[in-house]
């Protein structure tokens, strides 16, 4: 089973890694994770998706909820929510490939961030699908390096809208 | 002094807690952490910011290669990297005021992803100055949510062949 859990902490050094360790001592590894800022400049935000039973899961979200520093947990379903994800991707190109690297980004909505003598640098973001078809046409080319961000989720708010109407 | 470094870790439950631990017990708190997959399924790749004196930062540096899991440790240079991040952002909207949202995302590059009664959802990337300009232009709106990936990094490839050249 495929959880995202979006949890809100105080800044605090060591709150991270108390997150992360709840996960580990289960020896559940997280699938990705993602912290960045938010409105509140005293809170960050956590996105994590990590897999295993359900049971489980819901036993660390409690575990998660209850530690001091721990604003906020929410429990996201991955078919009602915006999933996203950012990649970084620096492949092996000579100068006559770099029309046939250019078009391709064009096809598939990837934007050409850097050109150097051998490489080209692709960025691009969308859900894991499109991840996975950006990936897949490149897979022409040798990879020098790649970045990804994990995958940061909101709530499809279109999509909770219509739920509440079939109830 | 802000600081760039890229990890590359093998899939083993616990390490990002340790990695994230290294920092924590110096009370250095981590400014943005991005875990994603790399191009090997066993390897995750791991973008942290971190601010502080260089002398520590370096120390720490040398602490996580020492990790057995850790199988790289690059230290990137600010103004020589492509640093990106990715923003969903959900922000109250009337009908009414739609148009002037969509106006709004197409001037400054970011994508309507949602549509809903009473919200409307962006998604937007970019380096710190364009995150910033988009979020600023969306302050006359209020913030129903928002998710941040936290910053990745690749090395800028053409700015490093210029300095090969000045050198």
């Amino acid at each position: 089973m495929l959880k995202i859990i979006s949890i809100h902490v105080r800044n605090h050094p060591g709150v991270l890694s108390h997150i992360a360790g709840l996960f580990t001592r289960r020896a559940y590894n997280i699938e990705s994770i993602a912290a960045g800022a938010t409105s509140d400049p005293n809170i960050t935000g956590i996105t994590i998706v990590v897999s295993g039973e359900e049971f489980i899961l819901n036993q660390v979200t409690k575990q998660i909820r209850k530690l001091i520093d721990v604003v906020k947990v929410e429990d996201l379903c991955y078919s009602a929510s915006l999933t996203r994800e950012l990649v970084l991707l620096t492949i092996y190109a000579t100068a006559a490939q770099r029309q046939e690297v250019i078009n391709l980004a064009n096809t598939f909505g990837a934007t050409v961030a850097d050109i150097a003598e051998e490489t080209m640098t692709l960025e691009f973001m969308g859900n894991n699908l499109k991840i996975d078809t950006i990936l897949k046409a490149m897979e022409g080319f040798t990879t020098k390096q790649i970045a990804r961000t994990g995958v940061v989720a909101l709530p499809l708010e279109s999509q909770l809208e219509q739920n509440k109407q079939h109830l």
